[in-house]
């Protein structure tokens, strides 16, 4: 015990979750939250109350546990937070909606410092920021590792949700955001690098192109998805869902000269990072083959007829699948 | 009513997540889901669609980790989707609203036996059952320990939400539902007992009185609360956030006999049961004098002017208090 008083509104150097207790941590983070007029009331009672405007709420939850989708030493907590937001945020966005608001889960052992937690809410609240959502709640508990539960809402503004399930033979196949790069970043931490850094900072760190999601729906896509497995496992979930065939085209793919470097380096395709390196959050969807897409949309393939299947050039990619959890 | 609906899983005799994988596991258990017709798309998705009648969503959301809340082998799987599931909807409820569906995050070691997963999801399925609700989806990864983070939906239909901070000094403060009967039942597992069993079964599934919500609201609730932490604990949250003080006149709790036999036993008050036992979700609320309540609420304090605190017969209660997560 410091000889320090506890206030609420900051947390004492080397200070534990112990020491502030559950309701002292919600307190810290509380105060740190902001408010958003679609939170019509936040954290602090037995639930949250979240505008639906449209009389439907797109929901979507994930969770990240320390040890298998971050490490402490690899990652700030602030990144963990804007991390465990995105990745649900993205969910949202591929629905076609626009993030409204999350609410959290946070497990943690009792010795974790405060100032990660409070970090870790941080990125949580930042990554929300990016996109107008909010932090409407949540709930804090003892666990042996750092666990963080996060349910992202969205709003589809009227909108009918674009599903996995709509794609058509003859549809243009497009991808939006970074494909590989957090694959590739998790590959240089893996050899106890720290760069090239660009790489790092996209492992830590996830980019999703948050807004190309209402785009897609108002641009008349078929089907979306968020790239999270890798590109092909996802458009795998695309062609099943729909009862259709993909083929891609390698040539239309950029190799970033960092992936180049780590592919090298390791003796791997670059091509093997962009098509089944997962985490980046990238969109992928499939648009009546008419549309004309802005050029943030790169055309990399062809819904085909055929029994549900992607194939790259033509053939089966002969690599590394996408990842299973418990695998 | 707890009415059973358990089918048996189609999963091999000794499979284990491993053994069917992540997208397995998911397959086995979405198609023991059932349709809702508020659940617009259900799991299956990058995320579920989920009708907000009255344009605006109650969300709140809770983890059970194993070894903090739960033991396997003091709980079965079926048990622990009741409970994940109860103690949100309870949350739900304690806004005077009626939950419309959860989503859940399902953390498990990938030697958990498929069996478990499956039956947890049954449990999580039926205990929604029970008041309308539906699993719309969910995440399952790899993770140390059995981890449960559930989010519950509910509509307020058009009525203003019960929050805990509307507590009128002369408000009358009544309870609905069980208190210290989970508590009780922790004490008897813990001893190494399985008896009485009505106690081990309150803790192993509790049995919120989930219509009571809505209907506080209906009858004028000036706050509510579902009880977690113990009463004591959670009409204080009520007090601090009301501005008022509550005292509770001992001689109107039912002191149960299964409790007093346990409260003999460890030499314990069986009051203190009573007033500090978290984890069977009763609600408790404050309203106004002159409503009249239905006998299933039984009034047992009132609300006073004065600094925010919970007193018994005029005096602080001197027993232990609630339950600190990191304590």
């Amino acid at each position: 015990m410091t000889g320090t008083q506890r206030t609420p509104t900051r947390a004492g150097e080397g200070q534990t979750l112990a020491d502030v207790g559950e309701f002292g941590l919600i307190d810290l983070i509380r105060e740190r939250l902001r408010d958003a007029p679609q939170v019509e009331l936040g954290a602090g009672d037995d639930a949250a109350v979240v505008a639906a405007s449209d009389g439907r709420m797109v929901v979507t939850t994930d969770m990240l546990v320390e040890g298998r989708h971050f490490r402490r030493d690899w990652s700030s907590a602030y990144d963990v937070g804007r991390k465990a937001a995105a990745q649900n945020l993205a969910d949202v966005a591929a629905m076609g909606a626009t993030p409204t608001a999350v609410v959290v889960c946070f497990g943690a052992p009792p010795d974790l410092p405060v100032a990660w937690a409070v970090e870790f809410a941080d990125g949580l609240r930042d990554e929300c920021q990016e996109v107008g959502a909010a932090v409407a709640g949540g709930d804090v508990v003892a666990s042996g590792v750092v666990v963080a539960a996060v349910t992202a809402m969205g709003s589809l503004q009227g909108r009918a949700a674009v599903t996995r399930s709509g794609a058509r033979p003859g549809d243009q196949v497009a991808v939006c955001g970074r494909l590989g790069w957090s694959a590739a970043g998790l590959t240089v931490l893996s050899r106890g690098f720290r760069s090239p850094r660009v790489l790092v900072e996209a492992h830590r760190r996830p980019q999703p192109p948050y807004a190309a999601g209402p785009e897609a729906a108002c641009l008349g896509a078929t089907a979306l998805i968020d790239v999270s497995d890798g590109l092909l496992a996802d458009l795998g979930h695309i062609a099943v869902a729909s009862g259709v065939a993909i083929d891609l085209d390698s040539s239309r793919f950029d190799l970033p000269e960092p992936i180049q470097a780590v592919a090298a380096a390791v003796g791997a395709e670059p091509l093997s990072y962009v098509l089944t390196g997962g985490e980046d959050h990238a969109l992928a969807g499939t648009f009546p083959a008419d549309v004309s897409l802005p050029p943030h949309w790169n055309v990399v393939g062809r819904v085909l007829e055929g029994e549900p299947a992607v194939t790259v050039d033509g053939a089966a990619y002969e690599g590394p699948a996408g990842h299973d959890h418990f695998g």
